[in-house]
């Protein structure tokens, strides 16, 4: 094993949206509005781009499509040390060639979900996942940052294993993204393994987060209120101003996550870009039905992202 | 569309086993063994193979793995017709190319499962999958069984549903693995559905769901107890000895399923053929523990399958 003191990579830190991928009438993805969201993200204040997660659609994405949106940003020119994908998948050889191709290409780390078909896998099993994750893409410049969202994974990383990796593979299992959504469990990560970087997956919690020691945030409805928690994050750090960005910030999450999510979060979208690409997402999710849609647009909180 | 009577394709009827899949120590698929035990299930009375089903962790397997299977079966001179390999993937682009080379290779149908990683997703959007899968795959030969298993997809095919379907692609949308281990459920599909092709996933009530109308029987426990199955199945059809055969095939069922399905049914295939590549599953499985294993073998039905 080599000393911590040898690895020159930064680990990721911020704000960090899970960036929703726009979809042509054909269902196709639509690079040109998916890379200019993604820098629009950034010019916004986002500190690197959680691509391919939940957000993302990236499980109803093919591997070829997920490899292909990697590219996409790279060859537009984006720093590939902001960028930390989703390569999680059922199988071990998909969940390694799509960090290989991740790691090689220089990004910042990967966001590895657990496989989420059976459930009820026992924690041994889990981690000779992600050990043979790890021997797979045989590269000392991964990052794996654990996905922990048990309510779609059905198999979750549970605080044992998650000691178990980190005492294993201390300098490549290095954060994780909790969205759980249930914060005593994220706080129990962040007191239990300092240093460990950890993101909740909602600003409704990042003051409290980051006074415990999160690495920051990477959420949903940062895709449309990237400013916001920017804003919120620079108070914190600034320690002025924080109750007023903080509410700010909640209320618009509030007012999101009242509706199906990745719709309301597309729905959103679609109004700001003026782009209906947005608002189809693949099946088995389907645009925001009419009456969520009128709800949503009459929070005073979304008004004003328009 | 085509007039029924032009379908000269055979409905899939009797017994299907779910293939398991044995793994080299390297985890590679032992592919010899793959074939022999496909072999032994066909001498022992199964109708056909239902391959690359959640007993044989096809979700385990990348896509090209899975297109392996297939091929390495047809390449070994297996019948096409007696092949229904499982085709369900997250990504619409993936279970259509899987479903096309099925079904351009002449398998008698595809078992498909919903995409399974959103949870709470609507009929809506399951049924917008299944069009597109079958509008992808653009081949009048696909016969699509969907797949019920939604204590691991998280996402079901509801009887209305099911109607919808039918009533929208009556000669695609042909049948139905009910995996739910829910027999109420099992049997409204049956009766609300004549001439579709039902499958309970246990052969424990397959008397009952035989003479309610139902096609036969895909299920795990048939990798080891395909010739008790097969026994049970010509009991029914010949209306002789079927409580006495009921009862030895529900005994073996009843054994297996009161450990960790697969592994079990992998550590008794291992003791069978004498080879440990069968007690090798892929993570997130873990071989049968210890203490499940002395249960298993302390068990007169399963001693009487060795």
């Amino acid at each position: 094993m080599k000393d911590q003191q040898m690895d020159t990579r930064m680990i990721c830190a911020g704000l960090w949206p899970p960036v929703a991928t726009p979809f042509r009438p054909d269902l196709s993805i639509d690079f040109a509005a998916f890379l200019a969201h993604s820098r629009a993200l950034l010019d916004d204040g986002a500190d690197g781009l959680a691509i391919l997660g939940t957000t993302s659609e990236a499980n109803s994405l093919t591997l070829a499509e997920r490899r292909e949106v990697i590219d996409a940003l790279l060859a537009d020119g984006f720093d590939p040390a902001k960028l930390l994908p989703g390569t999680g998948a059922c199988a071990i050889g998909e969940a390694v060639a799509l960090s290989r191709h991740a790691t090689s290409a220089g990004c910042a780390g990967v966001l590895l979900l657990p496989p989420f078909f059976y459930k009820g896998v026992p924690d041994e099993g889990l981690f000779r996942y992600v050990a043979e994750v790890i021997a797979g893409v045989g590269d000392d410049r991964l990052r794996i940052y654990l996905y922990h969202i048990p309510q779609m994974a059905g198999a979750g990383w549970s605080l044992d294993l998650i000691a178990r990796l980190i005492a294993e593979f201390p300098e490549t299992v290095v954060g994780l993204k909790d969205s759980s959504g249930d914060w005593q469990n994220t706080r129990a990560i962040i007191e239990r393994f300092p240093g460990f970087a950890v993101f909740p997956a909602s600003e409704a919690v990042l003051s409290q987060a980051m006074a415990l020691g999160a690495a920051g945030c990477i959420s949903a409805s940062a895709n449309v209120n990237a400013d916001g928690i920017a804003r919120l994050l620079a108070a914190i750090k600034a320690g002025e101003g924080v109750d007023e960005a903080q509410a700010a910030a909640t209320a618009v999450r509030n007012a999101v996550t009242a509706q199906p999510l990745v719709p309301a979060v597309k729905a959103i979208l679609a109004a700001r870009y003026g782009a209906s690409g947005w608002d189809t997402p693949r099946p088995p999710m389907v645009a925001l039905p009419d009456d969520a849609r009128k709800a949503l647009f009459a929070d005073p909180a979304v008004k004003a992202l328009l």
